[in-house]
């Protein structure tokens, strides 16, 4: 494998091959301990080197893992044994263009750093996923990440008007535009969101952007069982779209707290935090009638804020949630979805599951899309609990699935849910998978093992 | 071909072959002159139907033309020569769930009929487009249908969660379903949405819904040039985001007046209907905003009515626009769309267009969008007149494309536009397209001749 031609073709310190450097670059936030050791990382700085290093990777057959700032939770930008992992870190400019209400971004920049850019111009990237500050907007793409305000304002999906890709051989196609409507050819742009790596590497994105965000109105409401939480979220989404309506049961609470300190009730078996976003004073109504049906579910303690601080900051103790239990232990992390009306079967489903498993399970949910993320407790070092934890991991993708569910809503298949994803869409949409993944890429360049 | 072998294995009435019949399935709203005369037209009433059909010429290599209610603008519907047209109009069941929001409707259910069915439960499917009365909802699946409150909520393919799709070869698969955030897999939902036909038949639809829209305000002005109606899109667009942004001109005023005698004004260069559904009182406020918008842009003539059957009545016109002009000759219908920072320079260059060929433009948009319609108007007995308005049809494609912008908005590439498409997308992405295509359906019985 000739490294040192791919090295003379980019810039002097695109390509790193010092084994502690490479180190860092073998897993993302899913700590896959089967991550392989790459050949090299390429940290691109332009469309072109991403070209040119797929064009070295083609020619040659090597394996290629996108990544974009590692954050991902499901082995989807694991290194692979002898490939290389190209980076996007150094890809980060930004042009904003407030009349047509969008932005052209390079893929590495972060999700936090495309709201700032934009809200200088009063403008608003509605995707929020927790990890915002942590995670690029390129790999928002590639895993159609979700958020908090999605259950009002939609996925990323629903903000990307177009891309420009590097395919597996090096070709570099630009998909849709600054255009709000366009139906010119096949929906390409719609099929790279989501596509984790292995269909193209995205180098540049189209943006659609909202006028800034109206202040928030909140609602913080303690359960004391998982019933009346779910309950309560049922009514609330049957009256009105929220802005954000959160979950976290009583073991998330506790290890929340521990970080923070705010006074959550350690007794609760559930907290809601909603939010609603309508203009002028229909967020404070808004936030009475979510507060009313979080009492009517028989919610042990329910408060309302108008205050936009405050608010924010349980927003951000919910977000602080995946840290906050991953300081009790090593975790496994889910992202399962069902149909909003069986969320009160996938909940006490996974109860279950923990229960039968010995292991401990902290639930969070974005709970107004039904999407949650049971994370599994174990201890890597004791052999016995490992593999109940990975026992009750399969189950609780089974139980999603039986009820007609989601093996993940947002955090994407990766390698780690790889081996559910048939059980889920079944053999002839496998197929159809895979024709297309042979159509775009026939060698198998493109984070190869990921979600097929 | 044994075409009773296919008849013997559809039920009784299934499949249509008097020539008399035949003859109302050779073309859709397009009226393509060159239109083909079918083998037969297969009216399925289940996905099973549509299965056995699709195998059964996938067996003998005939080719099929899926078919909704035959509204489409751009050909897509045109019958092929000796082939199979597969019709929908049959499949027309619904059901809703309130809880989940959503519905899931047989593809041949015109829009309109959706949008009631939902309406019971007090929920809105969002996407209008004006044939929303005689186009199918697996039609505007197909084409990534948009219309006019599209502005604020988004097109089709923001709408749909999930499909059933019958594949070239008869294979029937199930893509996404009824949960709100779903990243298991490539996002094919997406893909078969906007696919015209050429990769699938649609047999079902998950389709996301909302709350019922809140009553809206509406703004008519009218202007005396094209440039402040121009001016006072873009300064309203800027402040914010309007249920509809309606644009006709004066050849399309007085049409619409024609046919309607509502008394629009016929000296105007230009009429905008725009509305706002803010909640409460802050419709009329932000109608408020648009009127001084327009006031400042130098409009004759604004009217603001909190009104909603009289603002329905000034929508009905706008929709009205196309089967008005359609009443003063024959039309060649475009559907270009440009980054709103150079919709005046399409709709100026539009006007010189028609101007430097002789030929009468009416122009109608989805302002807000930047998707306009010329309507270019011709005398089919006129050998010359004809010529021109071709000419100036294609001008029109590539002005917009210089532009930045594209050939189809909403209506699809179908056979009309087909031969501008390269133009847009480049070499690169028609052969990306292509392996698409091949990898769906290496025959070819899928709508050939359509987009690719
Ligand atoms: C504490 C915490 C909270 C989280 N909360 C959420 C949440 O609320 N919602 C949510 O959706 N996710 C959440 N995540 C998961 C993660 O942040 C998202 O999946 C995010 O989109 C990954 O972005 P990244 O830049 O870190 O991508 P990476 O982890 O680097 O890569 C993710 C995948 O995308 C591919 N990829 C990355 N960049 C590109 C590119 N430019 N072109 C092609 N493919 C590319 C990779 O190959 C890989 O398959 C959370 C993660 C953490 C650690
Ligand atoms: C007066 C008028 C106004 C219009 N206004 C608008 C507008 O505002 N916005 C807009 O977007 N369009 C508009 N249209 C265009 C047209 O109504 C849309 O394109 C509509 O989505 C077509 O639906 P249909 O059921 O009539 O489809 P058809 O015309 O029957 O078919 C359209 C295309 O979809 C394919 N197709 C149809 N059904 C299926 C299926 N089940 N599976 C796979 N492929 C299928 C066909 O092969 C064809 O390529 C207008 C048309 C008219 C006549």
């Amino acid at each position: 494998m000739p490294l040192h031609d791919l090295i003379a073709r980019l810039p002097a310190g695109a390509v790193l091959t010092d084994p502690d450097l490479l180190a860092t670059y073998r897993q993302d936030w899913a700590r896959d301990p089967d991550a392989g050791t790459p050949l090299a990382v390429v940290r691109a700085g332009s469309t072109e080197e991403v070209a040119t290093t797929l064009r070295w990777a083609h020619e040659h057959r090597v394996p290629v893992v996108p990544r974009g700032a590692g954050s991902g939770l499901s082995g989807g930008a694991t290194a692979v044994e002898g490939g290389i992992v190209l980076s996007t870190e150094r890809m980060r400019a930004i042009v904003v263009d407030p009349v047509t209400r969008i932005a052209t971004a390079q893929p590495g920049l972060l999700n936090a750093e495309v709201k700032r850019a934009v809200a200088e111009f009063g403008l608003w990237y509605p995707p929020d996923p927790s990890s915002f500050e942590i995670c690029s907007i390129g790999g928002n793409a590639a895993t159609n990440a979700g958020g908090l305000c999605c259950v009002k304002y939609g996925v990323t999906t629903d903000y990307i008007l177009g891309m420009e890709v590097v395919l597996a051989d090096g070709t570099v196609v630009r998909l849709g535009g600054p255009r709000l409507k366009d139906s010119a050819g096949l929906s390409l742009t719609k099929l790279f969101v989501g596509s984790e790596g292995t269909l193209g590497v995205i180098t540049e994105l189209t943006l659609r952007l909202l006028p800034a965000q109206p202040r928030q109105s909140t609602v913080v409401a303690s359960f004391a069982t998982l019933d009346a939480a779910v309950e309560a979220i049922l009514s609330i989404t049957g009256q009105l779209r929220p802005s954000m309506l959160e979950f976290m049961d009583g073991v998330t609470i506790n290890a929340v707290e521990d970080e923070l300190r705010m006074g959550l009730d350690r007794a609760a078996a559930a907290l809601l935090v909603a939010r609603s976003d309508a203009p002028g004073e229909f967020a404070a109504r808004e936030a009475e009638i979510m507060a009313a049906a979080c009492e009517k579910a028989g919610a042990t303690e329910v408060f309302h804020t108008e205050d936009a601080e405050e608010g924010e900051a349980f927003t951000a103790a919910r977000r602080f949630a995946i840290p906050a239990v991953e300081r009790k232990g090593a975790l496994l992390l889910e992202d399962v979805g069902v149909p909003l009306p069986r969320l009160g079967e996938l909940v006490t489903g996974i109860a279950e599951i923990g229960a039968r498993n010995q292991v401990t399970v902290s639930l969070i949910a974005h709970a107004g899309d039904g999407n949650t993320h049971p994370l599994i407790l174990h201890d890597p070092t004791d052999a016995a609990n490992t593999e109940r934890a990975h026992r009750a991991f399969g189950e609780v993708m089974d139980l999603a699935i039986a009820l007609g569910g989601t093996i993940t809503g947002e955090h994407g298949v990766g390698r780690l849910k790889k081996a559910w994803l048939p059980n889920q869409l079944g053999p002839d949409v496998m197929a159809l998978t895979q024709r297309i993944k042979d159509a775009l890429d026939p060698h198998g360049i493109l984070n190869p093992g990921a979600v097929l």
